[in-house]
């Protein structure tokens, strides 16, 4: 008797010097597991960015950047492998340190913190940070780059992050920053708990010291999240860990089918993150209990590969810089007042 | 030889019929992992509610009111054994749906989601609801609770609070709700993506529908929320979960040492979570990390029991409901203008 | 419309001093998550108490025993809340350490591995030991427990761990031994991967040094632990975490199967364990897993609680002795040559 | 001031089409978390085989054969990267399936086990297998392979598990298998719970059913591998995963330690796996645990990757084939009665 559900042999993956990272990630879609998972996760963004008119959410928690993933995420921006960011205020913040020269630095998850404090060393899990550093660059977001902010605006955190982007093209030593790349490639950056972070808090110092009253207006977030969710014609959605990135993006489908009065689910969904659905968390979540929202749509195309995005990042990256060797146009984005214009 | 590391033997775990709750943590105090953690749990909390003078954040992330935990959270709230909470806009959201009179249903993870769609039940790992009552609440929020709030006035997540609270109370049918307990016990609750929520998008609804012009300035809540680690003597904290609101409740110990000069980092620290450390995220991040950072004091008491919370928390509260026989007064809060008096 | 799924509503649990813990077990089951399981793991066991004529399972992974849970195992085994044990060598070897009279201690996962070594002190997350302790524990069983043993006689593990038992009994301090109680209660006790702990290598060391010839042949153990099965009317298997213990019960479903060309699948499953399925390992697999491969009945009643076993197995435990009144026969084993007589 | 703690800057990683999987690999070791810790693992594994006189264990768990591993670790074998395998009898039956031309399947986590059950078809987590095949298998080892053991001799698994690698080697079709490249290179592979799986089973029914006497002594198995510790210059230690090869191969250091009264701990180190050790368990056991034991040298180079080994092996040992030029000659083992004769 024939099963008809074994008619796809595994096949066990070789080695091989010299073999291509593209080549990898093909090999693992036969294996099982998570190194499947991986496999797979470069196949749906790959078939995500053959679609002619499609808006590619990019959520991002954990700390990316301090943890070296700057470039991949501006290298994502650079080449329209995105269309739209959501990110903690801690990666934005990081992405300033390193877009003003600052650095971090290779530390250890085995040391006496207590002796980091006395030193004024912050650490990140294995990576450390100057504390003295960081008070330099929020000195600079208080006084220099907060004089460019308008009191009394209802700014989105777009329209702030759009200003530092700008800010840090032109006063900034590295320019394969995340927000560097997203200014000038006209990629929308959200975070939509930007007062979460240090960036937040120097903008609160600022109107605290400088006497500003600038203004951060978080439901204009979900306003302008929405919109793009409501306009684009298909949404894909990847997300790097879970978090207030995940839930923002993944609203975004319920607010626009509710405005619009029909289905506005994700097309395509990729998610990287250790956290298991166990706990009932969101971040943890499968993009199943998604479907049950209609946040994610019943054919959808979705892999989640349980891992460290600082593994699994580089390699599915890198392997999609293989495999997609035209430059995609991606979404274009004009916004007016307080409407935008979306186009392909 | 003896060695001195080796002074405090354990003590295996017995079983006895009506063994009360808190002699069981007692008992688990002398075991080991997270038994022993959970114990501690119990012992830290009992410790800090001892301090004359200490202002006690409770961070709250991940689903629980869907879980089953508003009467857990509003028990800690009337007895004060908090003094103010940092909550994820969900759970707030969920709260409101509960105090409203809907209520949540015990499902199941092992489903399928795409029939759970079509008959708009949305799933919450093993809780179901039922998303027409959710849109009966979303009307309510955006239509009646909305004409309470004012145009073109900066409000914090905690003023909004407030007055859904008192809102909740007049109109709602559960006043065990967290939110209603905070407003009659005048604990502060912030929601620093409370725009990451249900609550958030009614609320931008309504200035989409009815033209309202209502403002959520989140840099307020960094401000409003610095300032009670800045006036509090001590702090303690209790992180149920991780994401934004622990690290929200970190950074008041940040900027208040930057404001004032001098260590402002929490003397008490409790986590129930299941993170891990290795993934390098906030959530799981431990409290030596923290110490580097100077958000949690280099002599602090601190405790990490991992588990989930479902579990824990009823333990743990049920356990204080036992040992703690005398109502704590509690931190007294006078918000005026832009101040805050704090008094014990 | 009414929505069939929604039928059970949650109820949030509440806080009241002097809760009984099955009370609070019994609550969970109207929550969520974990709690839930929690609850559900009691009723499962409950009901499996009830049957007549069936015999339990208990897989006893983790270093239960310097964490302080040797008297909930030999609780579980005078009460006949479990019929068969199948553990890890270690566990029975730490329980064999504290038979003799020696202990554990509370230590810390936070310390110094590198100062232990040089004290002779042995971690085992945040408990210590004494390396001589062992040593001498380890010196009596070459000499004096060995001294026992048969040479050349083909041993199971289940029958040198009824000498060992005896043994204790006889030269032992702590009577609420696994193994002193097992030896008592005529309960048998498995550890098919003994020789990978300090049992296992104290006889091989005494046929090294003393020109013993035991033998421990892994083979018989196969055979008599799914002999066990095949006898029983019913099964029901309990694991706490999983790896050699949780396997070998499986098995013995798949072997039963076989031998008798009828369905022997376990009939209910009771899981503790943190490890999650994503990783595709034995330990973390779903019980729906081992439904494809007919080792959990197709309409078993099942439930997986993700926690810590020291936290949930003394709530298991304590909330059963409460609600079990009477006491449970049990299976009764006798082993004759190499046959099992197994009534009920 | 300078901060000495501060002198070693990550190095965001870069993107690049074609780059090599051992460059990708050495970048990493310049960024954080779980993709620091995969460069560490090639570094620290690149620092052992330059050793001219060391004895490498591989312990290998989970399912790695049904997850298309199979090939890595023959290659990992035919180039004497390894000295030892240590594995659990699941991945070796696996190993028997593939060599006699089976197959495993792609499958999915998500699916209706009890479809599976009625078809047939055993699952393993994402990976489908055919019973009906593992019967014809099961039949085969019964039959044939069993012929070929002698009755009442005093197995290891070592020389059981040899002379089915001889037997697969000329009867079965696929010749990278594990142990028919373990045969050919002379590499001893260890299974301490071989009973605890198809092959255990398929030798205890041969027993049943042709009145074999086929005898395995656990005991044998700890006397063989200690015996490759005590007479190796020095060791290095990789586990994929925990459970009991991982546990066998540290306690080899304590039994070498005891027999010669000296320091036998492992000086090389390397872990791949995810899980934590909150949960107090040998496989979630960091090696710093170990040291404490003297299972871990307390100067040893080691490194712990939190990864699914179906993502992490294919990497490192793609990036080794690279790395390492030079074909090592590896430890040569000749077993004679009772003795080991170990050379370089």
């Amino acid at each position: 008797m024939e099963k008809k559900l074994l008619n796809n042999p595994t096949e066990p993956i070789g080695i091989k010097p010299g073999k291509k990272i593209s080549e990898l990630t093909d090999e693992m879609m036969k294996t099982g597991f998570q190194g499947r998972k991986l496999g797979e996760s470069v196949e749906v963004w790959s078939e995500m960015l053959k679609e002619e008119k499609i808006t590619i959410w990019l959520g991002l928690a954990g700390a990316m950047v301090p943890a070296g993933m700057r470039r991949v995420i501006s290298y994502l921006i650079e080449n329209r492998m995105i269309d739209a960011l959501v990110s903690t205020g801690a990666n934005l913040y990081h992405d300033t340190v390193e877009a003003l020269g600052y650095t971090h630095y290779i530390g250890s998850a085995q040391c006496n913190d207590v002796v980091l404090r006395e030193q004024k060393v912050d650490r990140i899990h294995d990576v450390f940070a100057d504390e003295d550093q960081f008070h330099s660059v929020d000195y600079r977001l208080e006084k220099d780059f907060c004089d460019l902010l308008k009191d009394d605006c209802r700014y989105s955190s777009r329209e702030i992050l759009y200003i530092l982007g700008k800010w840090l093209d032109e006063n900034g030593k590295n320019k394969d920053s995340i927000l560097v790349s997203a200014y000038k490639n006209n990629v929308p950056v959200f975070s939509p708990a930007l007062s979460d972070s240090s960036i937040g808090f120097s903008i609160m110092f600022s109107n605290r010291k400088y006497n500003h009253r600038i203004l951060l207006d978080a439901l204009k977030d979900v306003d302008e999240t929405s919109k793009i969710t409501e306009k684009s014609e298909k949404t894909g959605v990847i997300y790097i860990g879970g978090g207030t990135p995940k839930n923002f993006i993944q609203q975004t489908s319920v607010i626009a089918d509710y405005t619009l009065g029909r289905d506005k689910s994700h097309s395509y969904a990729i998610q990287i993150s250790a956290d298991m659905p166990a706990w009932g968390g969101l971040s943890g979540c499968t993009f199943e209990e998604a479907q049950s929202w209609g946040k994610v749509s019943a054919n959808a195309r979705k892999v989640h590969c349980y891992a460290d995005a600082t593994i699994a990042l580089p390699i599915i990256v890198n392997s999609l810089s293989e495999k997609v060797t035209q430059k995609r146009k991606g979404t274009t984005f004009v916004w007016k007042d307080d409407d935008l214009e979306l186009t392909y």
